[in-house]
């Protein structure tokens, strides 16, 4: 008979090893092509301090204008032993010039897209060979002048990879051996499941370029269909020792792998995985949700607010007893907190509590309120009329607060005279 | 040479049939315990028609209080062949009279906790003897009176399936031959690959089941390690007939596998996969961002603005010529939007039906601002001065739109002197 009471009961996976496993940081690079993202310097360089702190291997930059080639100066000023700075062109020598001309930048990604859609159409070559002497030609290049390199394989889960792809990896192996073979799932195409084969199954791509001697394998996937992290963790798991990944998973489109999915599950189910700090996750969600304006969806997995939300009462006090039953893992694993939500037998000192909490978060100033101020009673009053009239039976949401706050004390007429807006 | 150069070039996977795949919706049972969420009866009958919309096949709702029995009779009395409304039960006959007091529910899960944390730290029993009496009474008590039933094997994911959980399945078919047995991967423990047997895998699992002849087989996967999809589709692909998911995916902690992923793998991505309508994903999300208050980022999959959103100018024009090379699948499907954004070369015009639009989405009131408003040239000017500072590069997006409108339009000091806030 097999007991499970505990997380430390829980047996760990042990096919995988941390010697063998590293991530790659894409945030500032393709995170930063996300519609609506501005980074500014001091944004990227403190995404390098959280990388850093995490223990991520590496992070990926553009270094195309002064303000890109500023802050990667800034960060291999600071020279982190961890993330690395690597850099990234097209397939062209000046864009290998621009990472040459940055000193302390040793590796570069060269983008080869191997997708004829991309070739024919995007690029408007005139035919597969001539993609590859152009790929083959900067990989060269990069080389020749003392460059590691990666081979990003644009779009390879559309690709026809038996007779254009892994041709190109041979010679590429051939001019670099140690090159670091990216599986490019561009716009998310790319299966988890090995059952699918070419071009779709990620573990069967990995096993394909591990068979024509690819010692360096990276996936990078975007997430169109939901499957990013599942894509990255079926790449570690087929063979490949890198995965490519964005925090929060920003990216075009539907983004890309986050990188938080993969640390947890790294750090949380895999045994004697120990070389990530993860405590710092829920500061970076949080930090990068102010810098971005991004929206950070109260069930976001990892650092999401409800991760370790709980009613009060009963609920609440049962998981003070015993969160196993209740949390996949615990708070401190991720710098998340155990959080009981506003309930139905609050009184108006827990309204003015939840309120002036809330108008700190949205104003990012300190707030207190009378306790006698009559917005809260109106607040007090709305809530406890939805509970007697049963049109609810949850606890209030800091999103539902944030509803009250906009509405009683933030809110006002448009111009003089409108009317109040409710929404 | 094979050559992929438009969707209809993609190969198809035909090894999942429409006729033996099936979607439990979970939205207003599962999804409505989501901390903050609630959930009106208009609410849930708007739900009931988008399902119906889709062609989801089933929805499982609560009969607890007259405000869900309420809502489950209109549904009943609407009465459409899809979705078929069924309960919600735990293992105790007063809980099964509760459905059966509903005319014209045939249908009932039961709840069977199967995780030792789950029958003695959280119910308390003495022991697995007491559980498997416990749930398989309720099963009989149910069949003897006329529901077909579900078991649902709670924490499934963490508890000793070869010692306790298949040999009450087999009891349970010799009740019930036709019972659905639901795999509910409570804490979201579940992986999708099927090297890990037991208690995580849950292609295993399925296969497990089938061996010892289950005919009906579910998935209700939870999303905390960002899984939740994979997990579902890894169901389908070792046999299981059915999933249960919530639309974009909310429920408790991280939230369920959400729906609209499983339907855009199967229409998209699946051979002959017709039965499902997604034209209305898109604004089947809109209803419920507004209506229950959660928050939809820009890059969610399937429904977020950004998975149609491009940049103006070269790559706006030639998204317009090509799509295949930037879009994973056709707007169209999901009644998604192709999307140009605001960007350095736009006018005032265009900073004026940019701010409009936002505070109509914002506000929800048709709103004209005179083009001479001063404060649209601040916008104007604001956003100039980013790109003259080479400060950004990318276009302005909506996010960026709300804020700018806030700043200029809608905020104000909280108190009559105090500073203006900007954040």
């Amino acid at each position: 008979m097999t007991l499970y009471e505990s997380y430390e009961d829980m047996p760990k996976i042990n096919n995988l090893s941390q010697d063998d496993i590293f991530i790659s940081d894409s945030t500032i690079r393709d995170g930063s092509q996300m519609p609506g993202i501005v980074m500014t310097r001091e944004f990227k360089i403190k995404c390098y301090e959280y990388l850093h702190k995490i223990g991520i291997e590496k992070v990926e930059a553009f270094v195309f204008n002064k303000r890109e080639i500023d802050a990667v100066k800034t960060m291999l000023d600071i020279g982190y032993e961890c993330p690395v700075v690597t850099g990234w062109a097209r397939a062209v020598p000046a864009d290998i010039d621009k990472v040459l001309a940055v000193d302390g930048l040793h590796e570069t990604g060269i983008l080869m897209s191997v997708s004829d859609s991309h070739i024919f159409a995007k690029m408007r070559l005139s035919g597969r060979q001539q993609a590859e002497e152009k790929y083959l030609n900067a990989l060269q290049y990069a080389v020749d002048h003392g460059l590691k390199t990666r081979a990003h394989l644009e779009d390879m889960t559309r690709a026809d990879n038996p007779g254009f792809t892994y041709p190109l990896v041979k010679k590429i192996l051939e001019i670099d051996p140690n090159c670091i073979i990216r599986i490019c799932d561009t716009v998310g195409y790319g299966l988890p499941f090995e059952q699918f084969g070419e071009p779709y199954s990620v573990p069967s791509m990995v096993q394909s370029l591990k068979k024509i001697g690819a010692k360096n394998i990276e996936t990078h996937i975007h997430d169109d269909y939901g499957l990013g992290a599942a894509n990255s963790l079926s790449g570690y798991l087929a063979g490949a020792n890198w995965t490519s990944v964005t925090f929060l998973g920003i990216g075009e489109r539907a983004g890309n792998t986050g990188m938080e999915k993969i640390l947890l599950f790294l750090a949380d189910r895999v045994e004697g995985f120990k070389k990530y700090n993860l405590s710092c996750l829920t500061e970076f969600a949080h930090y990068m949700e102010k810098s971005i304006g991004i929206k950070l969806p109260s069930n976001k997995p990892v650092v999401g607010r409800n991760v370790f939300a709980h009613e009060s009462g009963i609920h609440a006090s049962g998981v003070l007893k015993n969160p196993f039953i209740y949390e996949a893992y615990p708070p401190e694993l991720v710098g998340g907190e155990r959080f009981v939500l506003l309930g139905d037998s609050s009184g108006l000192d827990s309204v003015k509590h939840k309120v002036e909490e809330t108008m700190r978060e949205l104003l990012n100033i300190d707030i207190k309120i009378n306790k006698t101020d009559p917005r809260l009673k109106k607040i007090q009053d709305e809530i406890q009329s939805l509970y007697d009239n049963e049109l609810r039976t949850s606890c209030i949401s800091d999103e539902e607060l944030v509803y009250y706050v906009e509405k009683y004390f933030l809110n006002r007429p448009i111009r003089e005279g409108e009317e109040e807006v409710t929404f």
